[in-house]
């Protein structure tokens, strides 16, 4: 089960005004389960977002990033689990194109401006006829109050749906942002088989969306890992309907309200796919503070989040501390003095002078080690820039998930 | 039970003249196994060692490092398990010092004559009494033929003794080459909780030795990962007695035979190493070939052998190549054109031009992937470089050994 963590309520997730939802089942690759989502636009919305790093990026992918760079208006969103459309090569692309195509001419808008996603197996061509068979019944759908449907369509090894609601006040007036997301395995920064639709009411201008989801990702998505691996197929999306009364024209203080608000909501879906990470039981939560760089932090932290070694031994709540401080050994830092540095398990101090500290008793690691919940901190004392890494534990039931995920 | 390996025989590990080697129990952790192991060496051997590159290195490989440096005559090494003193600060260089001085007391050499190694549970102190009271036994044990008692000794999690020689007939008289080695989980290049002694009798210079040493273990140790987790501990030791008539003196025909039985040597105690990885039922070896420089092939085949998705697609024998596709595209290599790669699984080409390969059926990766020793075979079609890297498969007893391992 997810490491507390359970699925909203469907009157949790408020509707944006300007975008509606819904939702068919299209047996993309099994049957009885919803896996076309389609999310309608209103004229106006502004739409930004960011993809996986990978390499090997898939056709759903490259095209969402052809659509967007043409700078027209995004008024539809297409999604389908089941089959990933990657390592697909060109006929990956055209059938990507297909559903685009389809879906365009059921909504009346261009193909370019719509956005497909798909997330599943990996190097299978897509059933490009059985999602647009499915189009009429995700349009016959379509309603703004179907964000919990929405998640739950997106849903692959994902035990429960994700999504959650803020609502902000600007100037007098409420702007609602709402997000879902799926993803339990292959998370990682830059990022994993990760998918995010996060939309809000308020008018903003592109530059500033774009601006806007950068920094909301940075502090979010690009924050958690449950096994290192980076997918080809990850996208988070940002949406902007400007149906509200509140626009945010300039950096200035409503901008930065909504801005946190945003990245609030990002970082509870993001936190919400490790929690619910393939196998976990723990949430560990890696500061790793007074460094030179963010980077040579986050080196630290993702060192520390990567070991299978300790990602076991937090499964079996073992205060294992060696193991920890031999990752951050291990982290890349050749100018590291190890003896100047302190772990902290909680609020426990652990390690200094290189080695246990006089003070630590292993009852008191043990005690920390049986929470659900687990800070891991460590003070490099060589600088003032600091970083975050979420992730979970390693499990019996992480190798299970993946042994089968494909029987 | 470890993929195509068993322990040797006695007599298929041939002694070394030069090198005597004894163990006792001295319950250093646990109470009746052998434990301590003193490895004894004429005057006139030559010594050459290459050592973890983790910033949090244990004390003895501190201390060995400086016994090294001074450039005198080493005549023992010390090997214990049960406790690495790593992370034990100060008092654990103390006590490792104090081991040497109780070993050298008793061989009649100095202290710095001594190498010590530690291997097993990282930040607790070392129980020197215990250590130091094991040592007459040991040393009543020294004997030429004691290669296999002493490759049991230094086991920690590892299922069996590892060890092998190899003769080789340099002007017409023999040489031989005989070594041992422990190490199963935290393995990794530059390296991992793995200890390594090859001996041999012929007469060698010491920078013949040192160049010798580091051609050996970058194609062997450096070669090889269970974990993606790199010890700090780990140790590789390369000794020539010259006690045999043959002596290499420059980097002739004759260094090149001596060295290719050195590297063979260490190759199939990597390989043991691998074959013995905690929980490993497959034995993965990944070729990266046709790659602009080693360094990017290496990157490859390492983003596929440390992939926990890979590794269990392995364990279950699924042939998941869409998952070594997604390594192979978030490897690290910004300019790599995924369209021109071929991806072989065996001798089955799987995928080229993006995607599956035409002539590829699934039969076909599942028949390779039922083997216990399977090649993944990446020709990245951009260069002449190539490079080979050594894994095991991901399974339940993985997390299980690491989960129980302290308790």
């Amino acid at each position: 089960m997810p490491v507390n963590y359970s699925a909203p309520a469907a009157p949790d997730l408020l509707p944006v005004k300007g975008v509606k939802l819904g939702s068919a089942k299209a047996h993309v690759r099994k049957p009885n389960r919803k896996d076309v989502l389609v999310i309608q636009l209103e004229p106006g919305t502004r739409v930004a977002g960011v993809f996986t790093q990978n390499r090997f990026c898939a056709a759903p992918v490259t095209l969402c990033k052809e659509h967007l760079a043409k700078n027209g208006e995004i008024r539809a969103l297409l999604v389908n689990t089941g089959n990933a459309n990657a390592g697909t090569g060109e006929e990956g692309m055209r059938n990507a194109r297909k559903t685009c195509e389809a879906l365009a001419g059921l909504l009346n808008c261009a193909p370019e401006q719509v956005l497909p996603f798909s997330t599943g197996v990996i190097m299978e061509q897509l059933p490009v006829d059985r999602v647009v068979a499915g189009l009429p019944d995700s349009i016959a759908d379509l309603k703004e109050d179907n964000w919990l449907s929405a998640a739950e369509t997106i849903m692959t090894t994902d035990i429960v749906a994700k999504g959650v609601s803020r609502e902000v006040n600007i100037g007098g007036k409420d702007v609602i942002i709402t997000g879902i997301a799926k993803g339990s395995g292959m998370i990682h920064p830059n990022m994993a088989t990760m998918l995010g639709y996060i939309a809000t009411d308020a008018a903003i201008s592109q530059p500033l969306l774009e601006k806007m989801l950068k920094h909301a990702v940075n502090r979010s998505f690009n924050c958690i890992t449950v096994d290192g691996d980076t997918s080809t197929n990850d996208a988070l999306v940002l949406m902007a309907t400007g149906q509200s009364e509140v626009a945010v024209a300039a950096e200035d203080g409503d901008y930065i309200k909504l801005r946190n608000a945003v990245t609030e909501v990002a970082t509870l879906l993001a936190q919400a796919i490790v929690r619910d990470g393939e196998g976990a039981t723990k949430f560990m939560t890696i500061n790793v503070e007074a460094g030179r760089s963010e980077e040579e932090c986050r080196k630290v932290g993702y060192a520390i989040a990567h070991s299978p070694l300790i990602k076991t031994a937090f499964f079996a709540s073992d205060p294992n501390l060696g193991r920890i401080l031999a990752a951050i050994g291990y982290a890349g830092i050749d100018d590291l003095d190890v003896n100047a540095l302190q772990l902290y398990l909680g609020d426990v101090l652990v390690a200094e002078n290189g080695g246990r500290a006089k003070s630590y008793e292993e009852a008191q690691g043990a005690a920390v080690m049986k929470e659900a919940e687990i800070t891991v901190r460590v003070v490099l004392n060589r600088g003032e820039a600091q970083a975050t890494v979420w992730t979970c534990d390693f499990s019996y039931d992480y190798v299970k998930i993946n042994a089968d995920y494909r029987s």
